[in-house]
């Protein structure tokens, strides 16, 4: 994974209590900070994922998460957590994450996180919807691959 | 505070994620153990404080904590959470927790965490329930102190 | 997965402040959860990995996660967490990882944790003290793949 | 408790994974805030009280937390953390903080948090540092009340 991929980033300053007693951050956390860029990601692209959301018609789900731990990170560490969405199937995306050093830009960990869109009602997989896949294409450009959905 | 003001308690192991850099546990996670007893206390009861509680036209905050930090706990060590209810007041009640070493008994912390009962649409404080009084008077005994509300 | 493969499992009931703003267990806990469990796997079978032998002369990193998440858990819910090392190669080993609804036995997560044995000093790999093996080995018996080391 | 006492601030922004099932930040969280600012406020003096320092002959150790709730956060709100060493005795100090929304200025929570110094050796309590009571004194001001040590 390159920065070269990503057109988003967000900075995460390493809190005390998210280091473990290794005195490195501890494993899980990673996942969070991933998860505050994607959040923010969205918030950038005006896709709006939050509380009100989620009682709504349909919903995403996160089904698997992969994560590649580098480097450890430590406290106070200023983070740079890079985030974008890659894959766009059917019914489902794929966000890669990275996480860099950002003063000296030394990987962290890489992060994959798949997403399925369900149908609120039925809990049915339901095809991504146009409007999500337009704006994400908009933004992304060529980086994102999109594979239409055979309706 | 000890013991024998106590007629319920939890036991929670220290788990690794919850020690932090100084191999201790970090000083939230008491606020997190308490709060664990307070729960499992009010299912005891059969006072059903849950997710759908919430949502219903009364609810219970929490407006103060207090904890004294005696002795730091470790990894893996065994803790018993002692919590019970030692005053309820017009519009509030007060939970007193005590966490101690579960094998030698010393004590770790101390907790009061301080609930008022609001009335679910207009956030106004509420008198706390009849039910509510009547049971846990009638587990605690003469062990809470209860102030009639003057309605 | 399939719960045939496992000898070894923990419960743990899902504490509130664990579920999210969906009323569901956050993503990451899954990975706590997987991780007491391994802890405790390993203080069962007698392979003391504690604050104590990570200032030791060898230590043991976690370098991938891998997370399948089939069915959300909740609060109060009782998880039966099994764990299992299936697969030890010559300088790294595999937590295999599986929650489940201890009562109805239905599957929450699957995870698969890779594992490498550093040298202290020079933070190189190194092979997969024998020790480690044979104890492992004596546990899982057939269950677990051995890559003999090649020294 | 006012802003006006507060030489010290630093914001923070809720994350997704602090908000509770209620959709209000989960309790314990607000002392984690406090804690980072606290630590932020250090580093800003330049005392520097982080891994290393835990390793020397002396350490400070939290030996009780107040916080009082006024009004809950929620996802994605800008808290301003305010902290400020409001006074120092011959062997404790004390760090106030306050949270609040920092748009629109309204209070979130009070903390005071009490610190021991203690001799790292003996784990007796210790008379604060000259150093320490010095900088934070050209800091504060007449905001910090001194209590001169008895020695």
């Amino acid at each position: 994974m390159t920065e070269q991929l990503f057109r988003f980033s967000t900075d995460i300053r390493v809190r005390n209590y998210e280091v473990d007693w290794q005195g490195i951050v501890h494993n899980a956390n990673y996942l969070l900070y991933c998860e505050v860029a994607r959040l923010e990601y969205l918030r950038h692209l005006g896709l709006k994922i939050d509380m009100e959301s989620i009682k709504g018609e349909s919903k995403v789900v996160l089904v698997r998460n992969e994560i590649n731990y580098k480097f450890p990170a430590t406290f106070n560490q200023l983070l740079r957590v890079y985030t974008r969405i890659s894959t766009i199937k059917t019914t489902s995306f794929i966000f890669e994450g990275m996480i860099v050093d950002a003063e000296k830009g030394f990987q962290i960990v890489e992060n994959w996180a798949y997403h399925v869109w369900l149908d609120g009602r039925k809990n049915d997989p339901m095809v991504v919807p146009e409007h999500f896949r337009s704006v994400v294409k908009q933004f992304e450009g060529d980086n994102v691959e999109i594979i239409n959905p055979k309706i």
